[in-house]
């Protein structure tokens, strides 16, 4: 027997009548506009070359950490899912691979991925039966057809999506070869590109040797002095503003920063680069490159995202086997307030100064963001990030940082997604719980009911191009 | 003037009446389901002799730290409750201990134990008016009366409380001869142990010397050479899975676990049973101990819990005048994901093992449990334990762990009680909560209804049953 | 266009009709009681001298560092607020900063200063327009004609507002002019004292020695000498309650205490005195000063509250330019277990001693602070505190200690300000967070509505009387 699939118009809103009233009569103002996803992982190449993509496994399924991290937790193996290994793509069905993926996807009940990926199965190919074994062949089916028209390319989807504005990330060692190709194209969409150097600043990273040399090669600087080193930040961050770049990222592995003299960071950048270092030397040296990346902000205007937290690649067997980026990072407690304080020292008073936080650890919501963002002019709270970009994470986000923070310390919704088909499934979920949020407000006589309204629109769209510099025809530099 | 006890049909469930009405169809599914409890400190001794309790004040108030510990912050004296201290019972009179617990039953207000309590008076004992002053020797009289009674003996309780499976936990040094009685009664009763070897362990604990002494005369091993302590290990744990264990149980401050080289491991060892040993050792030693008994659980299929992070025995003073156990024990911050990587990196991607964890420190269900749990195949977590097994406690697990490990990572609840009475009201919170917490996502539209019936049907009996192994007739050893 | 303002009369009440009313109607009954103010920080010289206040933008906007932190973060500079620094009161109009306040009032939304704001324009003002840039002049216009006329004198506002009793705070070397002041002159207010020696006890203070010539001179003891200096504090203290003190606060970074040795202790203060004090010093000897409090305490009665775990004057630019107090006070993790064992071990099992526990770092509710007010007969809970002063602070303050503390291990309600008309809004928001929490509990048949009745006024009224002894007309001494 099939179920049927269905998106509930209200789904997301609080069972309340009146409140849900409420909610459903702010979505009917944002649920439909334009989306701007100013932080995320697409493959730029996508839109550059906006060639068809192949299946339902290879598209939805083997690059999406959230839903085969979940599948290999009940003893699924990834061979068994086409999950590429340090030996390539291994020899799977894909067929057998999405058949496992739908006789097992009860398991996703609860979570967002089923959330995002029923959306994109109801809206995005029209599926009226719910995913499950008995629709598995169908689904694959359907799916794959779908993506042999001219409709799926992703330019067309790109355009069907209503995306208004889309950065990817690249290294600071990229050629940035798409996004020219993509400017080249005369196509209208506008996907950028964000800077994020961590592979030339992270020293434990197993491929920072390589990603040096490429550093060098397309700076032309000395990359192994320190002045050569900082120069060669400058010229790629001028690269990335060519390519529409309108902020950088730094995903580190807690948020420490450091304010070194500069006899003491040249000294500490040359055990770095000749590979005498410790541990420690890494360590500060991030924390280092995070203060001098802010203070390179506060000449070029761009907006800078500090995502610290993650414990990369905690499963040693696994890493051994499959590499990085297989869904085995787990968040870790992150201090804020100690950590920034030596970057603050230096920047923490400039006024067009805009450094974006994250974080995986929600405990410091309340007690250290949003109290550092309703005091820094510079700093801005990112929105709930990765795990607890959730209809519940979400949620506490807002419950536990606007008393102090207010709205107006945020900048709206990222996706930070590499799943381009869920991206507006993702906004949409935003959209919806902040609606939720708003409601309750509203229906509590804590905010009127054209406060709220006016709310959401900043929500969804005027914080975010605001945050993120979006709507500025030039970099926000310093006067000069 | 006395007030009315009544236990509301419609309790726990979310006010709004549609989220009601499904929350009570949930429950009208799983309500009434036979009870597993698969961990739980009662007394095997109970089972098998079958005696008859005395009172209601031994039963009910001197052995539940719930229930004196805050009395006891509120000024009164353990003396005054009956509760015994390191000279033995002190001569209070019972009645007078039950007086003051009823006069002063007001504290319970919105805690879990006035819940628990209040179930046990109206559905164990048929009290339909509420316990205060005015009360008191109507509740201590009749109490008793029924205690006197071969219907509210254990064996009789076990099956008016229709428990499918019972586990009790009891050390390594334990003879297990209440369970051979049990076992040897013909009985139908399923109660069960399970292998918590802390005292053998735990260098710190006061009796550490004396389990050892016993460990050796149980097991015929020389328990002070490192080959004959693991040993004597796998030896108990053969006893215990033959006297029906399918699971062992591990309380340490901490969750650090280890994984030293055979000699490093040997030389701790030495120092630990020298006597020679520091606390940063004793701390090491549990550390390598669960990766030991970790491996053990890969060969003999025995389901793991890890029960870290409380500070036992805070209060300096009662300590010395009343011993452990005596509700000074504190929950305090604890660390996972750097914790257990020792052990995951030799364990951790065993899809046979099964390790459960818990936690004092709800901070991390979100930011480290849920995304261990959502990744590992061998982990699994544990329901909302200790000063958490409350409604909001429960919830709070629900909306921070669901997000990233989803229902199938989780194991149905544990009732961990010494207070047998209190069981069936145990579960029944838990169950409550549970059909609340999805009653939330269907009415959200986030979950279909018959997927909620299907998942209170496993939150209530699969999970738990799957998790602990209970339903097998041999214990899961490796292929050999 | 003007926008209506109006304070509904359900505000904060929860949505659902059922619970809505049961909290209106415990609402009912506790909303118009007597304020009961057991700790804030208002200038007791305006009770002395009942001056006139002088202009909206010097009272209302100038002191209060939650207003203009957010308007800081925002980008607007503190000088066009009118707030001092190090060099004096800026030469801004006040009505230039009024209008700014005003035409950024949006950035309040949702936070609780908006809520406090509106309660003070509406009820104590008559305002029945929302404040905006069109409404900036009317507002400071009416306010300052407002303040000129003897209905806004500080006493008679004070009488207006029903306050009982209202206690400010006082260093170790303040003189107490101004509570003699009032005393002297016949007033009937009850307005006392409360005894923060931090002063005199933080060594990192900038004003640490000033303050401590000031307390020799006070007290006439030698407070370079160890036995002096402890000499000095029991005499202020008896000072502190001649003037109706019956309360000491203790506002540390951290929570730690320490039980020195007496010669310990004694070399310790020498390297205090002698200024060859390291970091680590200085927060032993405000730890050791925690139990030398905790022990002068059980001698006097005094009940000792502990504020820790902020991390004062985080911008180093702002604190060079404007000083402390500026709104630039970060929290930070706090541990609770392990600091204050120390004083635990001395004083825990004191039934007489009242301490009351307060935090920036809600994850320490359920965790810490709970489990330890629910066991030492000496602990009880401060209420949600400074950044968490709001509704969903305070919601989830109940949430997460009443299952462990209950109620009865609560204090009530601490309004902590500085901003005196903001008093009876700040308690009514905390009367109607109290009585929607406890309609959830009825509503969901765990609580019977007489005892929710009872519980709202013990949580307005009794608690806070007894837990700070307000109503002894003499400090509870320990029996001689």
């Amino acid at each position: 027997m099939t179920r049927p699939l269905e998106l509930h118009p209200d789904r997301l809103f609080p069972a309340d009548p009146k409140t849900r009233d409420v909610a459903r009569a702010l979505y009917a103002e944002v649920g439909g506009l334009p989306i701007v996803s100013p932080h995320g992982h697409t493959d730029p190449k996508w839109f550059a070359t906006d060639d068809k993509w192949t299946d339902a496994t290879s598209l939805l399924l083997a690059p999406d950490h959230y839903i085969y991290r979940m599948l290999y937790s009940q003893g699924i193996a990834l061979d068994d899912l086409a999950i590429p290994h340090r030996g390539g793509v291994p020899a799977t069905d894909p067929r057998a691979a999405w058949r496992l993926f739908a006789s097992n996807y009860h398991l996703f009940r609860g979570t967002p991925s089923r959330l995002w990926v029923d959306h994109v199965f109801a809206e995005v190919f029209g599926f009226d039966v719910a995913l499950d074994a008995s629709t598995a062949d169908l689904y694959f089916d359907r799916i794959n057809e779908a993506l042999a028209t001219d409709a799926f390319r992703p330019r067309a989807l790109f355009d069907r999506f209503r995306i208004d504005f889309l950065a990817t990330t690249e290294g600071a060692h990229d050629s940035l070869d798409s996004h020219h190709a993509i400017h080249r194209s005369g196509w209208g969409g506008r996907v950028v590109t964000t800077y994020r150097p961590d592979g030339v600043i992270d020293v434990e990273h197993e491929q920072f040797d390589g990603a040096m040399k490429r550093f060098a090669e397309l700076t032309g600087e000395d990359v192994y002095s320190w002045r050569g080193y900082l120069a060669a930040h400058a010229k790629r961050r001028a690269d990335f503003r060519a390519a529409g770049a309108t902020a950088t990222d730094h995903g580190h592995p807690t948020a420490a920063t450091a304010n070194l003299s500069p006899v003491e960071a040249e000294a500490l950048f040359g055990r770095i680069v000749s590979g005498s270092w410790t541990a420690a030397d890494a360590e500060l040296f991030r924390a280092q490159m995070l203060t001098e990346m802010a203070k390179m902000s506060v000449e070029d205007g761009m907006v800078m995202q500090i995502h610290p937290g993650s414990f990369r690649n905690h499963n040693a067997g696994l890493f051994a086997s499959h590499g990085r980026d297989k869904g085995a990072d787990i968040p870790t407690r992150t201090d804020y307030v100690h950590a920034l304080k030596p970057m603050l020292d230096v920047v923490g008073t400039e006024r067009d100064l805009s450094i974006i936080l994250f974080t995986l650890d929600e405990s410091v919501y309340a007690r250290e963001l949003a109290p550092l963002a309703g005091h820094y002019p510079c700093l801005k709270l990112g929105p709930a990030w990765w795990f607890h970009d959730s209809p519940e994470g979400m949620m506490r986000f807002r419950e536990t940082t606007t008393e102090t923070a207010g709205f107006y310390n945020t900048v709206g919704f990222n996706d930070d997604t590499r799943a381009f088909l869920s991206i507006p499934a993702r906004h949409d979920v935003a959209r919806r719980v902040d609606c939720a949020f708003l409601a309750r407000l509203v229906v509590e006589h804590r905010l009127e009911d054209w406060e709220a309204a006016e709310l959401a629109l900043e929500l969804t769209s005027g914080l975010v191009r605001r945050a993120y510099r979006i709507d500025q025809p030039e970099p926000a530099a310093r006067a000069a």
